[in-house]
């Protein structure tokens, strides 16, 4: 993940709490405001030109979902919350983006925050936050910008699949929980083929000097990836004890359903995350399985040749009485002893396993 | 365990929940239903061309165990769903062979996944899902295929061995479970031998150069094997903490019992996984070692030959003026000399211990 | 943090209990007495000389914020305690400056202890113990010496921004902790661009030799910045469940948020931690890789050399019969012969990516 | 620990539950029983010759202690279950030896497992499981063998030494724990001289290159003896909690000192576990270091003569025109000139203290 | 610490419990009664001379300090349990020193254990066991032998300093083992002046060989530090959740200040411990680096001479022809070449930072 997201929330310090101020950066986008109102015989699909228009449904006997995309729109998110009868702390924390995933019963309505992961065009992990507000008849999202998971359930919504159609807002809320949380299975998938594949090129030493930097790297977005996902759980254990009356009994059996699919993928990170751990000490190995290999051959080089120059030096000596000198086949027979001792080293080195 | 394995769930990204979909892929597997219906005095074995058949055992007096091969075969398991009055999730979960091991407790009946673990042709871990339907008096138990550690359960049915005959659907659930979980001995007997063997491997200098991989990939199946049994844990427990009627008191204990021999898996896993985790560090210092035996021949080579070459060296020279060369023995003096100083040296590498 | 904040308790050792003694080093400061005492429709500020005249604010309905720099007048802050029947351990604890953040109930009134940190000119964060003590119609709050976090609260006291005005003490005390809180993202951030920016220095190799000396630095500041931080969380989890009713219900979803806020700051040292811990291993690794570097040159050069050196040597013999020596061309092709050898060695060190 | 121990649990797979076999390896011992059947005013001492002889004492008013040597007399055992009432599970674990330590309580009796452990004559630590049955006024203790740490018991009890003559079952059911438990403390103290005498050796670089090898050992070797140990203080903290009446309020103090004391134990256990896990890196320092004294024995011997080699190798130059070559002290002179080299490489050696 | 105080317990082995040996060293210390029986009008204290003389503070209205030196009276101490009605098993751990921090609630009394710490004159930390036993007048303390940290508390109640005089023997209680916990400060200050010494010593260099066993001796150090220590938490969580009458509420909101105390002191100790266990990978850094600086010269050495030598070699080489040889200026420009060679090489180690 870019560095810079981490920090966003900087520009709110020292701003009166419940300010609703955007802490992100997309301040161009236009507002998208788009609305489904069904029950079990009719379905109405529509994009609302501004959220005046979303008043009606405040007291319809339909399910509603409103899903508002471009949260620099703050006057618009307020004239809502105030329709709407939501605390001012609630609609402060839908404008900041840098928000860990939580849920927050209040008086007449559920407000649940979480991340929506996907890649980016560099393979980044890029974290959008998603709000949801529960009121007795509507569910109400707010993203950053258009583009996102729910296109499922649109479909099963318009087209009547699935038991969408015949359940309360709360049922609306489980499957756009669900279609975020089924979409981390992809994201920790890429991050497995990510960390096997690095693992395989330290393995072959297909690896740049830069490595230790890539698996700090790796190590740094396992960590956010477990910090965007793991408080989720919390927030789904929440809903599970839920007394409130706006999660039905019945209801709850799926949401149970999401806290399973959690569970599988917190697990999968957790693997990640030891592997990534031990990628140090294996590309550690790796060096020094390479200096060992660097070692030998020198050893090996220096260890033959150190003892024939020697004998070499022996006879350029200019002593006047070196009888060897004079043997008339002296030479011959020093480079016979020579290619002994060359093939005694290569049986030692041999023997030793280091050719 | 291979890489494929871990994603199988992903077939079902973006599906309406409640969908029964089998994510595995064992597609062409026919349909298998075995069925054992007994009570004290008689027992019935028979295998069932459909799951139609299996309809009027819904409210006989006897105990029946429905065992179903071929979760591919969803259309049936519906049919049998719908009959037994089964949660859509939980049809869902049968069929999905991804689900961690878990339990719910639904109106009428519980419903139990656990996972069935052996050893491949290859000697890698292969896990295959179980899932349980625990009624009033009857278990279902639904299989991926045929093949499977019940076969003991079946003989007690048959002959009346041990109490199984006398007791209700809940020991029968029992048993089945039992079997499951004593086979994890042997699952985790043959990963200990694995390890201690390559840490005697290690130790000893055999490995190649991929024993990093290796060990990375010995931590990846213990840390699997930890994915796929400890969850049951909390299975046992809150059978344990049950106030369902569905499981009598006195088969608690019995499931206590159960409870005891995954305890004793499980430490040996952990036990394993400390292993594991040291393992790495084992192979670092044996490189080094290695390594120092390496510095050590190049160290004592080098020091005997270099003086030895230089006292050559500087008999090779050609001033004009130099008196050793002109004395009679020099040449044999010098050999004395460099004699002493190679014995001089083998003393010193002696005392340091290095040969 | 320097070395010695860390023992300031010594002072007091084998003192009475409830003895009022200053534990810091700035024993020369003034005292300075800060007063805002408002309602919804009005605004007093005033600086008071004594403190007595904080008497009269004990039974006012305005609320009153009383902020006291200078904790070495201990003597001034024992005759507020008697005043406002503070407990002796609570004035001890006030002017001790070691203390870890708390909260203590006591009859009538809420003590509070926390930390406020910033970096001082030369980036070492400095930690202030910074105590307030909550009544029904007031906040005191006592800090070493001027300067602070709080301006942002004056202004929204003067301004009536915000609903401060319109709120009781509780809301005050938020107000402040909040102030303090909002100020660790900027303290954390700092953290975190140094450590990210040591980590490139590392894998640049622009490390000097103390390197090692500096991580463990950077992990005892982040140990500290723990210790400082940490303890809030339990300090706000206890206002969450009080009954006390100094803070009405109302309020506590405020300190709700702040509880928030502080666990994004402490899932953020959290990283920070596993990160400075990381570096230890990446800093060896590029000590293992610049060694790696080191011998490759020296094997590349003694291989290439030592075998050339050895073919002069064995030309430079004095052997009476060496028939080479007398052939025409002989140097030239004992040049031709060593300059393949040279080409075969870097063709060799080629292929092993040594060069 | 020999590795065979860990699974002998393995013979039992496939049986049915409750099937009482023994699994340990001691099939030829014979049986033998013993017998103390006590109060404040008499005992009675005898070694009993076949089970049905410990049958007249289930209904006495006095405390009887049955000691039953010889797990593999599995018929016997299971006369004694029918006789005194005891679960099948129960019989079953009495000659399961693989059992964790574990308490259960049934309806009129307490089934505690524990591990007696010792070394044996190689030093190995050998662990040996004994099962306790306490009744109103029994306690049966079952042993694979004779051999145990029960001798001062029976010393207390012929001699009335303490209290133990004047108290209940339970009393003696704690005497025979805490004999065990004051064992754990010999066998701990041992291990912990094995790891301080290894710390020596490694530090001293007396280990051989099988040191490694020998680190894991030691590291299994704590593993296990905690798992041996560890699961006791479940057992303990049970009896603390106990409601049953078979353990009186006053006798609860007593099992609280053994709790005490396996603390102690405990945080022994752990303190080596954390010396034990040290040692690795303790072991590749020392390697570590070797390594640089080799290399700088060689540093210092090539660095010392090759550029004298170097200077020797000129001046055996055959260029005709050298003019050094035929001043008349040339050769004493780069005899100088070699010596001052040798010195000025000595002082620098010395000044960066390789010396 | 020293070894051997870990073990003293087991001179007790095979002991009836309740059995009251001393398991000290000091047997030869004379038995020193020292009292103190005060209210808020009037102070005695005297040096008893036998344990009888305390018998009748029993009964007496006033708060009365009983500090008993010299564990090794065991009969003196039995004679004055017996008296004051304290279990057997008080009076055993009172006199085996190697008890851990506890408290343990009876009938009338509350007794407590644990350890003083300080340092030896060889910088030893030497832990002694005092305990305490709280009944409704008096506080009785035991310690080994004279020398203590409680002067301050004797001088507050001979002066009446602070209001020691004017409460009950549950605040004198509180008012002795605040003076242990403060000293407590002191020590752990001094471990953390060595371990940061130690470090500064192992980034400059200056350590021997022996470092590694420094810092195992260290962290063995602060294991055992933290034993002697962190039990005591569980002690004052205890007194915090206290329902006896023996101490009043008043008095908790003190043993809490002694638990804040508490913290502080394990907290420092965690850090100390995390800072430990970091040193070693930090020695290893400093000896990889030394190693490298070796390598460096070496390499470079060698690099420079290996070149020159060969060159030197190819002139002394004895072909009938060469024709260089016959050249005029030829040594001299040999000589010219070689040093541009040396250039070139040292402008190449200058590049790669080497020099």
């Amino acid at each position: 993940m870019p560095r810079k997201r981490l920090y966003r929330s900087k520009k709110k310090l020292g701003q009166v709490p419940g300010s609703v101020i955007y802490t992100g950066e997309r301040s161009k986008d236009k507002l998208f405001i788009e609305t489904f109102d069904y029950n079990k015989d009719y379905v109405f699909e529509k994009e609302l030109p501004t959220v005046e228009d979303t008043f009606k449904f405040k007291f319809t006997d339909s399910v509603t979902w409103i899903n508002l995309n471009g949260l620099n729109h703050v006057a618009s998110i307020e004239k809502l919350g105030t329709h709407f009868g939501l605390h001012p702390l609630v609609l402060e924390d839908i404008v900041n983006i840098a928000q860990r995933p939580k849920i927050d019963e209040y008086e007449g309505y559920i407000f649940v925050v979480l991340k929506m992961l996907y890649y980016d065009t560099k393979q980044n992990i890029v974290s959008e936050q998603v709000s949801f507000i529960l009121g007795s008849n509507y569910v109400f999202s707010f993203q950053e910008s258009e583009g996102d998971v729910f296109d499922t359930i649109r479909e099963r919504i318009r087209l009547a699949k699935g038991r969408i159609r015949t359940m309360q807002a709360d049922y609306l809320l489980y499957a756009l929980m669900d279609a975020i949380v089924d979409h981390y299975f992809s994201i920790v998938e890429v991050l497995g083929d990510k960390i096997e594949d690095f693992e395989t090129a330290v393995f072959e030493g297909q690896t740049k000097d830069d490595a230790s930097k890539n698996i700090q790297d790796l190590k740094r977005e396992v960590l956010r990836l477990r910090r965007a996902i793991f408080p989720l759980k919390e927030v789904l254990n929440r809903i599970d004890r839920n007394e409130n009356n706006l999660i039905q009994k019945k209801t709850i059996t799926y949401f149970s359903d999401i806290a399973d699919h959690l569970t599988q993928v917190t697990e999968n990170i957790e693997i990640y995350r030891e592997m990534t751990w031990s990628l140090m000490d294996m590309y550690m190995t790796t060096i020094s399985n390479k200096m060992n290999e660097v070692m030998k051959v020198l050893t090996i080089m220096a260890s033959i040749f150190i003892p024939l120059t020697f004998i070499a030096g022996i006879y350029g000596m200019n002593f006047e009485n070196i009888p060897e000198l004079h043997y008339k086949n002296a030479y011959f027979i020093v480079w016979g002893i020579m290619i002994l001792i060359v093939l005694g080293m290569l049986y030692y080195f041999k023997k030793k396993k280091w050719l």
